[in-house]
C-alpha cells in the first residue's frame, strides 16, 4: 500500500460512513468546501497552497485488490462493502482559488462537489494536504517580507514532521517566494532550485579548519560557501581572507562564507568587515540558525549585513503557529442546503462564491462570501479545476503561482501584512447568505423541539 | 523516486561533501550521534522512538538508475560521482536505545558508525524520522500521564504534516500507551487498532439527528458511538435515550456518545445525567475537540465523567512544542574524537555510552555519559542493533516497547513526569569525557592561533 496515495489514508469514521450512505442509498450529491474557520494570531492573510497535489491524489483515487483485501479481513465492514468500493473513483467536480491566492478567514480554499460517499471518503487526505501546504507557504511568505530583497533558502527537512512534510514545505516555501531549498528530492520532484555546500562535519573530519575550506574550494569550485562558526567565528574569517589569494590563482572564487550561531548580527558586522578589509567585498555573508521572520527582521534592523538566510525548523513546523484551524465540511446534499451549528464550530450553510473587489489602484477592498448562484461586483476567485474527475487544465507552472502570490500581497492592505500584531481583513458575507443562514437555524430549532 | 526512501531525500550539502570526501579519499570510519541538546519547556523527559523506520531505512539505501541519473543531469557534481554512488550501500554498525527507552537531554539516542561518506549521506532522513517520533510520544506519554486510565485515540493524521507524519505519529501514539488512532492506513501498515464512528456531515445528510442515530446503529450494530453535539448536545443526549429501547429491541447497544465542541466538563456533566436517569449507564462518554494534555487533565481535575479521549492536531504537531532541539553530529573521525565548539551549539566528544542506575526501589537514580570504553556502574543504555548494513534483530514486537515506556516512566521521579514545570534530569558526564573535551578544547586553541 502506498503511504502517500492509498485511499485507506483516511480516518476510520470515513468509511464506516461510507458503508452506511452505499446501504442506505445515500449516494447523491454532496457540497463539501475546505476553509479557515480562524487565523492565528500573527497571521494577517492566508496562501492558498497544495491545490495540485489534491487533484493528483483525486484522479487516481482508487482501492487496490491489496486494500480490498484488508477490508474483507478487518472484521469492520459488511460483507459486501470492499466489493462496493471496488470500483469507486472520483467523479466529481472541484472548484477552488488558484494556488497561491491570497485569502482569509471563512474563504472556500476548495470546493468539491460529488456523490457524498466518495467526497466524505477523501475528507482526511484533502484536509492533510491543503492544511499543511497553506500552513507553510503562510508562514513562508512572512520570511519574504520580513527580507524581501534577501536570497532566502528552505532549511528546514530535517525537523519538518516526516518526509511528505519536508517535501512540501520546500515547494509551499518556493510558491511563497524562496530562492530556494536545501532538500534535493525537491528538483526532481518538482522542479525547485537546490542550495547547499557543507556542515561542520566536514570542518571536524579535516585536520584543521583551513585544510577543510580548501578541499571543499578545490572539490566545488562554482559552489564555494564556507561555515565559519566551528570554533571562533572570526578567526576563521581571517583564514578564509589568508586563503583567498591562493584560491583567485586557481580561478576559484569564495562566494559566502555562512555563520549558523552566535550573535549573527555583531558576527555579520565584523565578518564583513574583515572581508572587505582583505578584499573579498564580493563574498557574501550567509546566515542559518534557529531563524524565523521575527529574527530575521531584528537582523535587518540592526544593520546586519546579511545577504541571504537559511531558514529551517522554525519554518517547516511553523513553530509559532504550527496548526491552522481548518475544516472540510458539508455545505449541501441533495440540493438541500446544511448548517452545522456546534458551539463555536458554526458554518456559513450551501455552495459558496467569494468575489473580490479591488479599489481605482488595485488595491484589496473587499472580499464578499456569498452563494454560489448569486452575482456581485468583483472577482470571482473560485474556479473550476476538475470536472467528471479530469483535471480541466495542465499543472501550473510554479513560475505563475509565485507571481500570483507576489502579486496578491502587494495589493493587501499594509496592515495585513505587517509581522506582529496583523489585522485581518474579513470576508463579508451577503445579505442571502446571513438569511440562509438564520433560515436554517429557524428549522434546526424548530425540529429540535 | 520513492519519496519516504529516496537517498535524494537528503540535504544538498550532504552530496557535496560526500563528493569531496571520496576525492580525498577520506572514507574512514565516523562516529555520528544523534541525541536532544536541550527539552523543551513542558518535557521532563524523552521517549526515544523512530529507530525501527531508520534501520528499515539504511538497510534498503541504494540510488536507483533514476537517481543516478538526476545526478549526472544536474551539474551539481563532478563527472564521476555517480558511478561513485552507484554500488553505496549502508554496511555499518548502529548502537541505539531501544525504542521507547525513557531518556533526557544529551542522551545518544542513535550512534551510526559506518564510513564518513555513508554515514554523512543519511544525516537529513536519520534525523527526520527520529525526531518526530521521538516528539511525538514524548508528547503522546504526557496524554497517558494525564488520563492514565481512559481510552485514549489519536485522532490527528487531517492536520499533522503530511502523510508520514500523520501515520508516524500514530505509531508514536500507540508506543506511549495509547489504544490506537482513527488512520486507517495505520493498522495495515503497522498492526495498530483502528476507531471511528461518525462525522458531522453524517449527522447533516439525514433528514433529522434521530435519523442519523437510527441509520449508524443498524448498519454497524457492534460499533455504536454517536457524535451528539451537531445542533443541542444535551438534547441530542435525549434523542439517545428515546431511541434507546428500540435499538435494545433488536439488540443494538449504544456503546458511547461522543461530544466534539462547547465546555466539555459542563457538557459531559449533564449528559451523564441524561444518560444514568435513561437507563443507559453502560453508555460512555467520548470526547473531542482541541485537546490535549492540559486539557484533558483540567477536564478530569473538574470531575467530568469522561470514559475517553480523541486527541488530534495538537498532539500531532506537537503544538506547544512542535520540534526538539535534536542533532546528529560527527563524534570521532579515523578514530580520533571531534568537539563542535559553536556558540550554544557545543557536544560532548567522542564515542560515548550511557549507563543508568537504580536505587534499592528500581527508582530512577542516574544517567551517566562517558566514553564507550569505559566502564560504570548500572546498565549501558546502547545496545547494538546493526551490524555490516544487517538488522541484528527482527523488528520488536509493539506490546514490547510499550511496557518498556510504563516501566521506564514509572520509574521517574515524581518531578519529571509531572505536566506543568516538569524538573528534567540531567546526565552526568564522566571524568574521562570532561577531561577529553577539555584537551580537545585546548588543542583547538593552540590550532587558532
Amino acid at each position: 500500500m502506498d503511504p502517500l496515495r492509498s485511499p485507506l489514508l483516511t480516518d476510520l469514521y470515513q468509511l464506516t460512513m461510507l458503508q452506511t450512505y452505499l446501504e442506505r442509498g445515500m449516494t447523491e450529491t454532496a457540497v463539501f468546501e475546505f476553509f479557515v474557520r480562524k487565523l492565528p494570531e500573527n497571521r494577517g492573510f492566508l496562501v492558498a497552497a497544495g491545490l495540485e497535489q489534491v487533484l493528483d491524489f483525486l484522479e487516481n483515487l482508487r482501492f487496490t485488490e491489496e486494500e480490498l483485501d484488508w477490508i474483507r479481513r478487518s472484521g469492520k465492514f459488511a460483507a459486501d462493502f470492499a466489493d462496493r468500493l471496488e470500483g469507486m473513483r472520483f467523479e466529481g467536480e472541484v472548484h477552488a482559488l488558484p494556488e497561491g491566492t491570497v485569502c482569509f478567514a471563512d474563504t472556500p480554499i476548495v470546493q468539491v462537489i460529488a456523490p457524498l460517499p466518495v467526497a466524505q471518503l477523501v475528507e482526511s487526505r484533502l484536509i492533510n494536504l491543503l492544511h499543511f501546504q497553506t500552513l507553510i507557504a503562510s508562514k513562508a511568505i512572512r520570511c519574504v517580507l520580513a527580507a524581501p530583497d534577501k536570497l532566502l533558502v528552505d532549511f528546514g527537512m530535517r525537523r519538518a514532521h516526516g518526509a511528505e512534510a519536508g517535501l512540501l514545505a520546500a515547494r509551499a516555501c518556493r510558491l511563497a517566494g524562496f530562492a530556494g531549498t536545501a532538500t534535493v528530492l525537491a528538483d526532481p520532484l518538482y522542479g525547485i532550485p537546490v542550495f547547499g555546500t557543507m556542515a561542520h562535519s566536514f570542518i571536524l573530519a579535516h585536520e584543521s579548519e583551513t585544510a577543510a575550506f580548501e578541499s571543499f574550494a578545490r572539490s566545488h569550485p562554482d559552489n564555494v560557501v564556507l561555515l565559519i562558526d566551528t570554533w571562533d567565528t572570526e578567526r576563521a574569517a581571517r583564514k578564509v581572507v589568508r586563503l583567498a589569494p591562493e584560491l583567485a590563482e586557481a580561478g576559484i572564487r569564495i562566494k559566502a562564507v555562512r555563520l549558523d550561531s552566535g550573535d549573527l548580527a555583531e558576527h555579520a558586522k565584523k565578518v564583513r568587515r574583515i572581508l572587505d578589509e582583505g578584499g573579498l567585498r564580493d563574498t557574501g555573508i550567509f546566515c542559518s540558525g534557529n531563524l524565523d521572520e521575527f529574527r530575521i527582521a531584528e537582523l535587518l534592523a540592526k544593520g546586519a549585513p546579511i545577504d541571504g538566510f537559511g531558514i529551517g525548523t522554525r519554518l517547516d513546523t511553523s513553530a509559532d503557529a504550527p496548526y491552522l484551524d481548518s475544516a472540510y465540511k458539508l455545505m449541501a446534499y441533495a440540493g438541500r442546503p446544511v448548517r452545522k451549528r456546534s458551539e463555536g464550530k458554526a458554518t456559513w450553510p450551501g455552495r459558496k462564491q467569494v468575489w473580490r473587489r479591488l479599489d481605482g489602484d488595485g488595491r484589496w477592498l473587499e472580499d464578499r462570501l456569498g452563494l454560489h448562484e448569486e452575482s456581485h461586483p468583483g472577482t470571482p476567485l473560485l474556479v473550476p479545476v476538475m470536472q467528471g474527475g479530469k483535471r480541466l487544465h495542465p499543472p501550473e507552472p510554479m513560475e505563475k503561482i509565485r507571481e500570483r502570490v507576489q502579486d496578491g500581497v502587494r495589493r493587501l492592505p499594509e496592515a495585513a501584512r505587517r509581522l506582529r500584531a496583523p489585522e485581518a481583513p474579513r470576508v463579508t458575507p451577503s445579505e442571502a447568505l446571513v438569511d440562509l443562514a438564520r433560515r436554517l437555524d429557524e428549522q434546526a430549532e424548530a425540529a429540535i423541539v
